[in-house]
């Protein structure tokens, strides 16, 4: 007998893009857990925020490390790996314990998500579902009103931390394509899509269904700020009637 | 003044995998529209059927065609073009008596779904939501438990409809892939991702999400049959801790 792991999709951000089935799954934890940097609150905590009221216990899984050393970086490699080591050895002493434990995780939990670390060392062992999230994605073409991809389209999810060149060669070879961790990369993405012949379609859309989210062509964009919460978008379906 | 159209995801097929502002948005909506084949339940009309009871008019639309002529034929494309038109007119008739007009989208309604052609042909004239839905992709791989993408992989998504060359390149140069458009194509992905080297850790799904849904490496998969709702999922994270 053991307790049941859980992970969580919390979506975009707007706290009404929750799934039923998430609720419910907050419903019935024992534990909420949650990423987050010390100090700052946890995005997918406060999506959540007034499902919490039934007294769960509430477990932050706290970053020894973010951004302030790059994380090729031996000595920031070796502090996350030790974190998510230790993350799952706490949350195995709760389900040891019998205890359903839900881990929050923005968006979509198996899409670039931290609670990915915790499943690959915890699922083997223990009852895990997976309720899957509304991703940043889906949530920023929605408010930006844009179809992205149909029929046939090969779509990409492109990473901005790419040079120009592979972006540039990856962007003309798909129909659309979605580029993620814009931030400091915005400059050298404007370039590889000019590189494409694609910076005419390409959307940039921040905070994505969040307060204070707004969305514009690219090309209109004249300053390279990008918060964490930007995309990029390249529609396809060019063959539309 | 004209009522309002609202693209509603409806997600892979759990009924528990609606968000709550697509729950809203049924229960608020005057009108509720969903497109089906002639004789046939619509799918994502099954999965809302739930919330459903409040007595807001529903309005089928018809495929005139499916699979019965190539999608390529030109009396495919005229047929399925007239049916868009003749849609998108029946629905502006509701925009313009002030009525709310729900329309229902499997999945995430701007990602390879029906309503995407409603939206271009409305959109533009009337006061337009879309509410994100949980893809079917998002479904699949959460019902297979499979970690997907991470720190900066590179995720395709490729229809099976590509021919096995083209299809093999585009595995060999993504991280990850998603393969749609599984159906009668399966041998043809099968010999792709042979090609690419990326059977042995390639993951079959079909009806991620709904009753009677399976996951299975697909190397394990003897028979080439793969419903409508199938898809082949290639995980990547190969660096993972």
């Amino acid at each position: 007998m053991s307790g049941r792991l859980i992970g969580v999709g919390t979506g975009p951000g707007d706290p009404e893009l929750l799934t039923l089935k998430a609720v419910r799954a907050l419903n019935e934890a024992d534990v909420v857990a949650y990423f987050a940097k010390a100090g700052n609150e946890s995005n997918a905590r406060r999506v959540v925020a007034t499902h919490l009221t039934r007294g769960a216990a509430e477990f932050p899984l706290l970053y020894p490390v973010t951004t302030e050393i790059h994380r090729k970086h031996r000595y920031y490699t070796s502090a996350i790996t030790g974190f998510y080591d230790a993350s799952a050895l706490a949350i195995a002493r709760l389900l040891d314990e019998n205890r359903t434990v839900a881990v929050l995780s923005e968006g979509d939990p198996l899409f670039y998500g931290s609670y990915m670390h915790l499943h690959v060392r915890l699922a083997n062992r223990y009852p895990t579902d997976v309720i899957p999230g509304i991703t940043a994605m889906s949530g920023c073409w929605s408010q930006a009103g844009l179809p992205l991809v149909q029929g046939d389209d090969v779509l990409s999810v492109l990473p901005g931390t790419l040079d120009e060149d592979d972006l540039a060669k990856r962007l003309r070879a798909a129909d659309a394509a979605v580029i993620m961790k814009v931030g400091r990369n915005l400059p050298k993405i404007r370039a590889a899509l000019t590189l494409a012949g694609k910076l005419d379609t390409a959307i940039y859309v921040e905070r994505g269904t969040m307060d204070g989210g707004r969305a514009m062509p690219l090309a209109e964009k004249t300053d390279d700020r990008a918060p964490y919460f930007s995309l990029v978008l390249v529609p396809g379906w060019r063959s539309r009637p």
